[in-house]
């Protein structure tokens, strides 16, 4: 079992100075469990109330975190209920270590597909925007300054194992762009409105950035200025302003991904 | 002002029975209140705290919603707290009418792009679905059971307005299947794998309705089974299972509204 300091940390991970501080966050729920054993990330516990320790579904994502080296240790209920970030606890909690990553220039020449947000704040955005990253295989996701915490325990959960799947960095978007630009990458900013819109024939560069601001500010005018193209997605309705900024991306990854025209690049 | 009486009435609209009971739904915050002076939606009540009423950029959707014949009223800030949703107040609300819509073949004729949706039940999803719906102009929404009340607050909030831009109808799927066949009305199913993947020319019918299921759930099979054609988002990366509901319907409704490749219909 558990000593009650150490449960205290744990539960103070669920806020983001502890997790800076510990550097460790909380992975929640018999499916992100699932998909954290597919993975490769380390796993240093693995935390289960008694009823969930017996079922048979997780026996095997419990073997293969073992064999990476996590410890096992049941909490009761109530303790299960102090780490939970959800009302009802789903009886099973993994602690990771943060990512050792830095950034650094060296990924980059592999790098076909990158995303990167501007100030994106609402952490169910960021991980429904990391899980269709993962989902189209995209290299990298950068996040800049004023975007949600992907370790934030909302943004892990909308990401439903995304971010074990797609690297994650957080970066200076100044820097960022410099190195991706040096690289030849080229650059594109999605815009509510007075961009190229997608749809008509825009080429798909044989690589690119595609750089995503909030629904409500958009992206800077500093890193705007950078792009080769401005890109939008067409208003064919009228009415709403915006789209959701998880779906906005949705749809441009899928776009970008080969979804959209086929059409040779410019 | 409000009595005591009609207040309670109100706050009890932020639950299905009541609203289903009094017939009403409540429209919160100032840029839906825009929205929905945009269009033309029937509005009963606007209420606003006295701070609020005050605020220049609402001068002009009051003026229109009275216009349209709303009765404005000031409520206390602890009035306001009473009815709304979120944690902090915005100081605006609409009182507006749950619409008069029958679901009746005779609009069909009409229709090119119908969304239909079985079983999903989250109510930011929803939203979300019908704020991009009313992006890309789409004819209608069609919910079948099973899906979230799209005048929950939270579904009205996700949608950001479009919910007074594109018609929403609570339907049986199996009349409204029956109806939209006999009108010779494409139907696809969007299934997590195994159906056409999109981007390899799959070509998008005249007139077609798109059916999506619950994350995890999918599709129920008596409806799947009636389907002209089963589509997929390929997935490229690896790990995880699904996309965001919100943001498969995203890329579903773009590639058919024309960001996909130019093909013609079959």
């Amino acid at each position: 079992m558990l000593g009650r300091e150490r449960l205290k940390r744990l539960a103070a991970l669920k806020e983001k100075k502890y997790r800076r501080r510990y550097g460790r966050f909380l992975v929640e729920g018999p499916h992100l469990i699932q998909e954290l054993a597919m993975s490769d990330w380390p796993v240093e516990w693995l935390l289960l109330t008694p009823d969930r320790a017996k079922d048979p579904a997780l026996r095997q994502a419990r073997r293969k975190l073992e064999g990476r080296g996590a410890s096992v240790a049941l909490l009761s209920e109530a303790d299960m209920a102090r780490l939970s970030e959800v009302a009802t606890s789903q009886g099973v909690v993994a602690v990771c270590p943060l990512p050792d990553r830095s950034w650094s220039q060296k990924q980059l020449a592999s790098w076909r597909r990158v995303l990167l947000l501007d100030g994106l704040g609402d952490p169910g955005n960021v991980g429904a925007i990391i899980r269709t990253a993962a989902w189209f295989g995209w290299d990298a996701v950068l996040l800049g300054p004023g975007s949600a915490d992907p370790y934030n325990p909302k943004a892990v959960r909308a990401s439903m194992g995304g971010l074990f799947f797609v690297p994650v960095y957080e970066v200076s978007l100044e820097e960022a762009l410099e190195a991706l630009l040096t690289h030849d990458v080229a650059l594109w900013a999605a815009v509510a409105e007075g961009g190229r819109p997608l749809g008509e024939g825009v080429p798909v560069p044989e690589r690119v950035a595609l750089l995503i601001g909030s629904e409500a500010a958009g992206i800077r005018p500093q890193w705007l200025k950078r792009a080769h193209a401005r890109v939008c997605i067409p208003r064919l309705g009228r009415g709403v302003e915006s789209l959701n900024a998880a779906v906005a991306a949705g749809i441009l990854l899928a776009y970008l991904s080969g979804l959209g025209p086929k059409t040779s690049a410019g």
